[in-house]
């Protein structure tokens, strides 16, 4: 949590945090601004002091919604004094001014970490600039998956997992619309969905709906949604083909992970179907899937150590027959990710689940994780994946933030098996 | 174009470019990589070459259909290895892989120009262990809108082009949307507009449906929609409070850019309205902001230089008594910003028009530019600005991407002064 932060800079050392950048869809930002057109804006945060944010004068508006101290730029003059100074050079002028708000609020030596989701080149140039103005300052760049602020974000506060919480209904409310629609379709001959004109059913227009449905809800699709059929299905990230029809008896995954708009926090929720009726082999796997996935669930614990659920994944997959990462290097088919990962502003956080995740990665009140085990088997065309969002209570409960029901085949309502 | 980029990369003395992370919504990977759910890639393109993309092994199928040469990172063993042989710092690692792919394509020295929207903290930890690797290698940062690669993307070729077009005809069909939606509410008594259940209208209820239209069509409002009423209008980067109702004789500064969904190209719009009537003084402005507006289009010539017709517009504003960048340095009222950019897969990119952009900000064959006066009273709560996006075609003419009307006072249907 935010609360945790001055601790964690103590515990490395950091005199001071320093964020680049704009309020939306820049996590570090976003975590302090809250979002809001606040673009190539600065923020300060001194060890054991509140944060300070220094803004563009046209946006000083949506700057002060922040709550923050906020400080326009124009208050250390037009940068045009700066490139004079610089004799022209951009990245230069930017550095002189960063320089002398650093030494107005005390930074002209430490150490210093950096942060923002922003154009690397531009910054890169900046900061390198200032380790040659600011000899004194060490600048320190950090992990993204271990950086302080992801350690303090790895922990949610109420507010927090309420926002999360609201994004699982707007997802499940989703799926369930994709459902509905699905298995309402008309279905052709040869097995392919048909739309209201009579023309086939593509993954593309299902994305389409699946976007709008979402837009409705203010939230935004903002990483993809995959939607995958097939070969496609048993390839862990391919989004699924555009063109692709819709088809009975072919696994679909569909792995939905929506963020409020403007960059806040995610759901990640995934469900495989296979519309009409299912081959018996994957059946058979899917069971399989779900079967591992409601014993890692229901032995969840506080406090635990999350890639000890990996690996129980692991070896129930191998017992199985599949290649897993426990004995292989990046497998193929099989079991070929980790079990899942944090969920917040980012929609890959602390805790890691895999097996090159430190021993803290542990399961922690307050932390959101998804649990998300899944089988391959692209030259078979199919793939299995199962994926829910679940919160460690303060009080040490474990709890799914959107129930949603784990039917695999979605029976047809104007279709039947001859 | 993409074209110049060798050219570009000479001209500085780059030996390659090398661009970070995603596919989508990090402009220098979409650029050549064109989208896809590809993450944590890796682009080098060497000059002279063709470039080549690294990704993930559970990304192979995204990757390939950038139809670019690809390698996948496994090719270069697992990441644990590299943490051992870096006592467990990730940063080390990623810098360890990241010196023998350099080494294996040649560049294990020489200037390397470094690119991408991506998480700062962690590339440039990277990046700096990477420099104690590879003392021959010098790492340049650019600035953002200096970069090669945003002069490579300030002309566009025929297919770009279509797209912002494409993209202009979605913006204003939902801003005819807006239009027609706004124009048909009933009026309350005391002029505030309501929605088909009798309740008043708020500007929450109108980017709502802005997002859902937009989303229908392909389209994000990724960097947000601005629209905004009264005291808002006159702020130019204030988005607009959602709480704030629709009233009648107040200006609406309506300032949409979407973009094509994943991080596409965009378009740049704005118009300015005041529903039933408006008031005489805020007539006389945006007569005024269009009639500058008229002379500047009117006025817009191959190879001229873009900050000449900023010059224009502050003249043109300063002689109706409005305070301007040409004579206040960064004025809170009258004409407060310069008068347009580029626009392409950044929504502000090159050329500029700024009094501080260099000399090299001309209107050549292939660039797509806004151009947008403004004036801008927030203490009298009124603001006006007229935008649209014009491409600068090869055979020297100068053309509108979408064409809008310019009408200010918006007839509602179902009210008239009494």
């Amino acid at each position: 949590m935010k609360s945790d932060l001055d601790a964690l800079m103590q515990a490395r050392n950091l005199d001071a945090v320093l964020i680049f950048g704009d309020a939306e869809n820049n996590p570090p930002m976003y975590y302090f601004v809250g979002g809001g057109h606040v673009s190539g804006a600065l923020l300060i945060k001194k060890v054991g002091k509140e944060p300070v944010l220094f803004y563009n004068d046209m946006e000083r508006d949506e700057a002060a919604k922040s709550g923050l101290q906020t400080v326009s730029y124009s208050e250390y003059g037009p940068i045009a004094d700066y490139l004079k100074e610089a004799n022209d050079d951009m990245l230069m002028a930017f550095a002189l001014r960063r320089k002398r708000i650093l030494s107005d609020y005390g930074l002209s030596g430490g150490r210093i970490g950096v942060y923002g989701k922003v154009d690397f080149s531009q910054h890169f140039g900046v900061t390198m600039n200032l380790i040659k103005l600011m000899p004194e300052v060490e600048f320190i760049g950090e992990h993204v998956n271990d950086s302080i602020l992801l350690r303090a974000m790895e922990t949610k506060d109420d507010v927090e997992v309420a926002r999360i919480r609201q994004m699982g209904a707007v997802t499940t409310t989703v799926v369930q619309m994709v459902h509905d629609y699905l298995t309402s379709c008309d279905v052709r001959e040869d097995e392919v969905l048909l739309k209201e004109d009579g023309s086939p059913l593509t993954i593309g227009d299902v994305k389409g709906k699946i976007a709008l449905w979402l837009a409705e809800r203010g939230a935004v699709d903002v990483e993809g949604v995959i939607f995958a059929i097939g070969r496609d299905a048993g390839v862990p990230h391919s989004t699924g083909d555009p063109k692709d029809l819709l088809r009975l008896g072919r696994t679909i995954v569909f792995d939905i992970f929506p963020a409020e708009k403007g960059g806040g926090y995610f759901y990640d929720f995934t469900r495989t179907w296979s519309l009409g009726y299912a081959a018996p082999e994957a059946q058979a796997m899917y069971d399989q899937v779900h079967e591992i996935y409601s014993q890692v669930v229901e032995n969840l614990d506080l406090n635990a150590s999350f890639v000890d659920y990996h690996r129980m994944t692991c070896e129930y997959f191998e017992s199985k027959g599949h290649k897993t990462p426990l004995n292989t290097n990046a497998p193929l088919d099989g079991y070929v990710h980790s079990l899942g990962h944090g969920v917040g502003l980012n929609i890959h956080e602390r805790p890691a689940s895999g097996f090159t995740a430190g021993a803290d990665n542990i399961l922690k009140p307050g932390v959101v994780i998804t649990i998300e085990p899944g089988l391959y088997y692209p030259e078979k065309g199919m793939g299995f994946r199962i994926e829910d969002t679940y919160w460690v209570r303060p009080d040490g409960k474990i709890e799914m933030l959107a129930e949603y029901p784990y039917d695999f085949v979605l029976p047809m309502k104007t279709w039947k098996r001859k």
